[in-house]
Parts: structure tokens; sequence; C-alpha cells
């Protein structure tokens, strides 16, 4: 499979998706103030972003509304709070984690939503209740993906199994999630060519969401987007999970689309993210977190490292073997 | 010209180059403790690194010791007193800058030097007087390398030209230098295959020199040596020149070499390093020398712009268009 397009060009297709309150909510229980949020909304519209995801659609029946700020529950009032109506060609997105999330309950149908799309994320082994929400959701009217997580740990014949299921589901796009930050552009390359071998056929798209555990989130998702994958996950200063994800600021500098603009992107980065770097929020590339990443380990023992703030890394890498 | 392994193999042609007090160096006017080299050098013993570079030789004629720590002149008395007679298997090399350095007074026979290798660094436009420094230092008795700098600003035709001089010249391997952090891994695919094309018939070797501008440094390398580079240069928590290098515990993390350990080495970040950054170095990937990356520009003004502990990267941005 050749590569689409090379860095003197751009593609039509290309999305790009911010996923700054979602991803970064994981950061600080999505406790974000509605100035930063809305400041975020006004941000993605200048720079040209596509998709803004808005949060997660947790189930209340799991997780205590008390815990997290709205964007864990993304209600439609929080939403229409930040965004009126929406009046921008900029769409709104939210994930719902498969077990996690009350769709019957929750998600309304889109003419009643100012939402436009409802991200599925699963696991491999989960993929038919995956593709029930998918189908629910789309039912509804929502454009619709399937973010199989953890992929570094599946293996690649139930990785073709599952694509095939999503090639005759109703979903919209497929995507890569590393949510290890385990991957090397070696391995992106191979899994994009299978996705996109797989999903084109039926007329769906695929996308990309790194982790930066080993630097190579951003290089991870070149090489996906040089691959053919069209959904583009990225936020702002890459704030994220533990080693966070592809830095839009990276992103946007990279692409040649002449319709984004990085200019507001860098106006955010100095006027929010780095307030919450100074108010102790912790998150991004360390050793901890290459060291997780290299192992294909959950981040979780690296995020438990840094809220410690230990910094005794050989220790932790020895007592990593007893995790493998 | 097909991938060279895969990630499961490794590559017995494979030199690790720590570059930690050459670049680094560039961030504190290689002011190290004789403390911080001498655990350095075990360190890099003890992971198994190839070569350990010392520093520059640069000319006392043009610099003013007092201005500067040992290693940006490495007499052979200072190196002496960190590793003796360097009785190991390690190799030890230093670096001249075509202009900056005067080998016939300051580099001695190799028999009465503990130095193995010299790596000539110049600019495209300098390559004849390049070549007569490796020439000198190979005619001494010394292995050779040729950094060809910010490559990212020479023409492909000029490239050529230079590789085809380097061909017909005793030195032992040419170097990809990204000084500006300016590149992304296609680009650094074709100037892999360039420069291996060209060297290989007359049994030289290719090196990788990555800077950190956009988070490209690790992946680039990646990159390179699975093009066919044997010589990868990697600095210990990225100490160099504004964003930094490749990290040496990203690579020494990735190749499968056996004979790489990755212990010592985050022991010696643990130590050493932190320690740097505790007073009050500064160097790594931040968004300011992004900018200059994605603008293929020297880091001198991200440099500045970090030294005045500016943070208004949106301005920053638009005056970096008038250095274009």
């Amino acid at each position: 499979m050749e590569r689409k397009g090379n860095l003197m060009t751009y593609r039509p297709d290309i999305k790009v998706l911010d996923a700054t309150v979602r991803d970064g909510g994981l950061v600080n229980n999505f406790r974000f103030t509605d100035e930063f949020v809305k400041s975020l909304y006004l941000t993605n519209i200048r720079a040209g972003v596509d998709y803004m995801e808005m949060g997660y659609l947790a189930d209340t029946d799991i997780f205590k509304p008390e815990d997290f700020g709205d964007w864990k529950f993304c209600k439609e009032e929080s939403i229409r709070r930040i965004v009126g109506n929406n009046d921008t060609d900029m769409k709104l997105s939210v994930m719902a984690d498969v077990g996690r999330a009350n769709l019957q309950r929750d998600l309304h149908p889109k003419e009643e939503s100012v939402l436009d799309m409802v991200r599925v994320a699963t696991y491999i082994n989960t993929m038919p209740a995956a593709i029930e929400m998918i189908e629910y959701a789309h039912n509804l009217g929502y454009e619709t993906t399937c973010n199989i997580m953890a992929i570094s740990k599946a293996d690649t014949n139930d990785i073709e199994e599952a694509l095939s299921l999503l090639v005759n589901s109703s979903v919209n796009a497929v995507y890569i999630v590393d949510s290890y930050g385990a991957l090397f552009p070696e391995q992106i390359q191979k899994l994009s060519q299978m996705y996109v071998g797989a999903m084109e056929q039926a007329g769906k798209l695929v996308g990309i969401h790194a982790h930066n555990n080993q630097q190579m989130a951003f290089a991870n998702t070149v090489e996906a987007c040089s691959m053919g994958a069209s959904y583009l996950d990225a936020t702002i200063g890459s704030m994220g999970r533990g080693a966070g994800n592809c830095a839009m600021e990276l992103l946007l500098g990279f692409l040649k689309n002449p319709k984004y603009n990085l200019a507001p992107v860098l106006k955010f980065y100095e006027e929010h993210i780095l307030k919450l770097k100074e108010d102790g929020l912790k998150w991004g590339y360390d050793v901890q977190y290459l060291l997780t990443g290299k192992m294909n380990l959950h981040p979780s023992s690296a995020i438990a490292f840094t809220a410690e703030n230990r910094t005794d890394y050989s220790d932790f890498y020895h007592q990593l073997f007893d995790l493998e």
C-alpha cells in the first residue's frame, strides 16, 4: 500500500479532533472551569479543528457526579452552556466506554442534541457490546466511531476479526488507539494498512489516537496519516492521561491543509495550559512513562509513581518486570 | 531500498555514541564536574555504549579557556584525568568544527592519545576544509566521521556532491545532522537512502544526529537506523543544545542488541541529570523549539526566548516570520 500524499501536499479527508477536555480530563477529574472550556471551544473554531470532544458520557450509576467535573458526564445542558446551539462548522463529539455508559438513558435523539458524533471506546474482547452501542447511536442519528483501545496488547487475528465485524456495522470510522504508548511507527504502518485495507471498501475511515510514552505520539500520528488514516486526535499541550497525547501544536504545525491555523492554539497554550501546569497538574513524557510504554504495560503504575513524586527510575524499572 | 532488520531483530553494525558532554556542554558552557564526567564514563561502559564523546577540540586562539569548562578543549590530560588509559571496550571521540579547531597543534598522533575517533563537523559549503581535517586525523591514526550539519537547509544536489567527495576520502562514516530539528521521518528515510546508497559501496558507514524540536529526535533516529544508519547519537536525558537530542534512555530501550543495558542510564539520570535541572539548567522540547524547527530556522532565537523566561509563544511565532 502506497503512502497517501507527501510532505508538500494535503489530503482533504483529514479530520483533526481535539480531545483536550476528554483525555485531559483524566488528569484533573474533568474539573475544568467554564472559562477554560469556552476558550478552548473558540480556539478550536479559530484553529480550524474539525471535531471537539466535550468529554465522556459516563454512567452516573457507576460514577458519582460529586467526584468529577461536568465533562465526565456531558449532560446536554452542560454542553449548551458552553456552545449554545453550536452554529459553527466544527462538530462536537462525546466518548462512551463499553460497560460504563447508559446510552438508552443518557443519549438523546440527534435532533434534540448539539452533539454530532459518539465515539465508542472498547477493548477488543468487548466488540459485540461496542457494536450494539454504535448501532444504537447510529439509529439516533449520530456519526459514530469505534476506538479499539490498548491495541498493542491485541492479537493480529483478533484485530482482523474485529475489523470484519466493524465493516458490516454502521460505524463511520475505526480508530487505532495506542493506549500504552507502546508502538513504533513501523507497527503503526502495519496497523494502518490493516485498518485502511479493511475499511476502505466499505467507505469507512480510519483514525489514530496516540500516547506519548516513548515520544512517539506525533511520529505515530504522522505515520498513520501518511498511510491513510483520516481522523487525527490531538490535545493542546499534549494534555492527557500519563504521558499525554499527540500535541495539537505539533500536529497543526505539520498539516498542510490551509484551513488549519496554529496561532490560536499557541495563544491558548500560553494563557490556559501553562496555568494548569503552574497549578500543579502533571502529565506528559517522563522516564516512568517511557518504561511502561517500552514494556507494553498500562500506565497506571507510572501515574502512581508520578503522584508520589518518586524519581527512583531504576528501581521502578526493576519493579515493572514483576508486572509483565 | 529495503529496511534493514525489523523490530524483533538486531544489527551487529549498530554503534551507539553518547554525546552528553559534547552536545550537553552547549547548555552549560562545558562546566561539568569531574564527578559527573567520571560517573557518565562508568555509566556508558556498563550500558554497553560504543563511543563516548568527550567534548570539542576547540581552538584556544578563538575561545578563551576561562570562559568554558575543560570539555570545550579536550586536552589529553583532561581526558586522562577521567579515563586513565581507558582500558575498556568503549572508544572515545572528540568533535572538531571546521574553522574552529587547530588540529595541527592540538591533535597528537593516535599512539600518544587515549582518543580513538575525530568527528569533523562542517556545513555543506566547507566540505573541502572538512576533508582536509579528516585526512589529517586519519593520517595520525584516528577513526574519522564527517558530520554535515544543518542538512535541512542543504540542497539535494549539494548533498550528492558532498557525498561523492566523501566517498573518495578516508572518512569512516558520514552523519546526517538535523541541527534545526526540522526533519520528519519521511525525509530522514530519503536522506538515509541517499547516504547509505553513496557510502555502502566504499565500505563506509552512515550516522544520525537528531534534535528534538518537533519531538522527532527518537523517531528520526529509529527511522535512520531502520534504513541502514549504523552510528546513532544520543544523550542522557536528551541533554543538548535547545530542544536537545535523541534520549539515550529511549534509544537503549528500543535497541534489541543484547549488549545494551538501560538500567545504568536510568541510575545516572536520577543521580546526575535531575540535579542539573534542579540547578536551573534548561534544555529539551518546548513550544519555542517546535516553532524554529517547523520553520527550519537555527534555534538561537528560541534559546534566547528560553533564557529570557518568555512564554508569549504566539508573539514569538509571528516574530519568526521575519527571520525566514
